[in-house]
């Protein structure tokens, strides 16, 4: 049990859309995200998703509506609502879902479909000498 | 679904070690709590617990060891493992857990224990003027 560090983290990789599982529990996994662009439509039949900004800003697009969401706040969509992240400059999002949740969902043909992968080294650096 | 701002969340009550619920997703929920002392030495017999600080910091004891957790660190305490978190100053943090779980777990003698409650205003502020 150590502590994680999401920036170091997010140090350890560059891609975007390719999420990176930092933790799990309960059948849950924690992921963090690097948005940029606009991702493909797509819903997750029998999940809810959320996302939480850690850097920047990114507009959560819905059929009907746009939820623009900013460093601090967070979003659930709920399981078969269609949804597409859009973000003009990088953006950093921790992920909260069932373990094994395809980013694109049901967008078969998407290009962006990327299955999630562990990232390991972003512990904390030693402790502070007092 | 609207954003829901974690700072606006905390401004909304100032109790300590009495968790709300901010949002709930496939049987978990996500909770924000503010830690100050020490809290009773507990376990969670089937759950795994999962901490994020969102300000100050904290450490996380165990019967073997003490972890320090910073801004934009996260801890997952394993099911079963005894643990005690202790803050010297206000600490605001973030929980991922099943939906229910008691904050003193298995500590039925503890006088910190309190049902988490639902906290819902704590929306963003209107959409800025362009």
């Amino acid at each position: 049990m150590q502590p994680i560090n999401l920036n170091d983290c997010l140090d350890q990789f560059t891609e975007h859309w390719s999420p990176r599982i930092i933790a799990a529990l309960n059948g849950q996994e924690v992921k963090l995200a690097k948005f940029q662009g606009a991702f493909d439509w797509h819903s997750h039949e029998r999940e809810d998703e959320l996302f939480l900004v850690v850097h920047g800003e990114f507009t959560m697009e819905f059929r009907d509506r746009s939820v623009r969401l900013r460093e601090g706040e967070l979003i659930v969509v709920p399981q078969g609502v269609e949804h597409r992240p859009v973000a003009e400059q990088e953006c950093h999002v921790l992920l909260f879902e069932p373990a094994g949740l395809i980013n694109t969902g049901n967008a078969s043909d998407s290009d962006k479909t990327n299955a999630a992968t562990w990232i390991s080294n972003c512990r904390t650096s030693p402790p502070r000498k007092s």
